[in-house]
């Protein structure tokens, strides 16, 4: 019998394999929408989803039930709509096929396919794919975190930078497909509270660094990952948008946490990982005062108090 | 004598070299900086700049003078604080060595390096390299436009795609690094006009497909141009952010204008690229009942009613 760790090796290397392949289907879908111009709606206008997404998870769910038979799949377009899947302690894939619709329908290059292993309830394997800009990011439990199979994350050398409070921070904030006034009165608050200045006018502002907006998940926790961004903090995605992200932060050294309540009660990952509600702070260096999970847990709280959680309607 | 063509075909070439260098001292400098955690500050913790930024500005405004000493020259770095640069007729590179610093100095790869230069008050060529994601996107006056020498922009295979309503575009929203209340305040209704559903109690709103903040001026520009983004709308930048831009911009067939005012009477470029406010939108394929520039004409007319300009003190 193999050992789990084995097993995980095995199971990365074939993910790899079929992230690169989902890669190029993904290419190809792009190329062939520049010569079609229809834009495939689905509930709303800011909701787009096209073929490709369909075709690149069912090329997925099919490379992996045909390699392993029995393990569980949970995919974005399987799910949605359906009840909330149940995961076991089997081998269960999660994946989103392209997280990023909204930009792989206005060929933005923010784009990723995403496709995480858990196992006994924990992410084991992730690898996440940037077909447009031919990053691959992959991880495997206890064994490192890679870009292109050979460059070490974070990104600054493999070194973790500094970091010392939230005003220091470069954060993702994504205003998401959630339009109603209320959702967005929430966002717009958080946001100018991360954003202001607290001598010029703005209560409880932080004045961070800045905001950014990728329009992707996956996408913000691989620059997290990479310490290519220093917080990714969102609310109503989906498992298949962290999954496989979970791997990859953790062994950068990255924090990865979900909403206010479960980070109190420290809740087990399976949780977080289906909590809809998700922090991430990257590997910080340590200080002579603090560790870096010391800092890295006193930034997420001093963010809790600044941020407003928001609920979208398929929360409640 | 050779032809102005000719004469701009040649400065194309040498900027563009120049842009390569310049991308190798850019990527250099972000190798020694993981090894150097201090964090230079300009001004405040939100305006920061790196040697590498007067570094490479030196770099390129001495290549410059070294082979054309009659051309005139304005950088970022050195125009700084400065009394407003004065354009006349003669040759002028305007150059941005690092847009995004923010984004340089926390290891995020939108950052550009900017070579843009006018001859008798109009943008003839442009060169704007992206050193973290190898892209280098060039242009001359009346010569189409390209990434790394030979695709052909935009990047969606030469062809522009069509686009009808602003609620269908991707929307470049910056929130600058002015932090005052008044300030914010102006974004924040703004990115909730843009955001917002008009059915859903957000007034005025025009529900886009989506925000996104790449912090970097340039960056969004360039993606316009590659048809990556649908609109870029931004105050307070610089010449240098938008010189290299123009060129490239037009050659792709994508529409590049002022403010409200400026538009509105069609003032000349050389007021457009020193009138620190900017509008961008993408190529768009024509259709029976419009041309593509009265599409853009008119999205950006509902543009200027959305949204609200403002004023960052350097404005004053």
């Amino acid at each position: 019998m193999p050992s789990d760790q084995e097993l995980y090796a095995e199971i990365l290397e074939f993910a790899y394999t079929v992230a690169e392949q989902a890669s190029k289907l993904i290419l190809d879908g792009a190329a062939a929408r520049w010569k079609n111009a229809d834009f495939a709606t689905k509930k709303n206008a800011v909701d787009l989803v096209t073929e490709t997404d369909q075709a690149v998870e069912d090329f997925i769910r099919k490379a992996i039930s045909d390699k392993y038979p029995s393990h569980k799949f949970i995919g974005e377009e399987s799910s949605e709509g359906k009840e909330k899947p149940v995961l076991t302690d089997d081998f269960t894939w999660i994946v989103d096929p392209i997280d990023g619709t909204m930009n792989f329908v206005h060929a933005n290059p923010n784009v990723s396919c995403s496709i995480g292993v858990m196992h006994e309830k924990r992410p084991v394997v992730g690898v996440i794919s940037q077909p447009f800009l031919n990053r691959i990011f992959s991880a495997r439990d206890g064994n490192g975190a890679f870009m292109n199979r050979t460059v070490p994350l974070p990104l600054t050398g493999g070194i973790p930078q500094p970091l010392n409070s939230l005003s220091q921070c470069l954060i993702a904030a994504e205003w998401g497909s959630d339009r109603r006034m209320e959702t967005i009165q929430v966002k717009l608050d958080s946001f100018k509270r991360l954003n202001g200045d607290p001598n010029k006018g703005v209560d409880g502002g932080v004045m961070v660094h800045a905001l950014r907006t990728t329009g992707a998940t996956t996408v913000n926790l691989i620059h997290v990952a990479a310490g290519e961004l220093d917080v990714s903090w969102d609310a109503g995605c989906w498992a298949w948008d962290v999954a496989a992200a979970a791997v990859i932060l953790k062994e950068t050294g990255a924090f990865f946490a979900g909403g206010q309540e479960l980070y109190e009660r420290d809740a087990p990952i399976d949780e977080v990982v289906f909590g809809r509600r998700y922090v991430a702070i990257r590997a910080v260096a340590p200080t002579a005062e603090e560790s870096s999970e010391q800092i890295q847990r006193r930034l997420a709280t001093h963010l809790y108090s600044v941020v407003e959680e928001w609920t979208t309607p398929s929360m409640m």
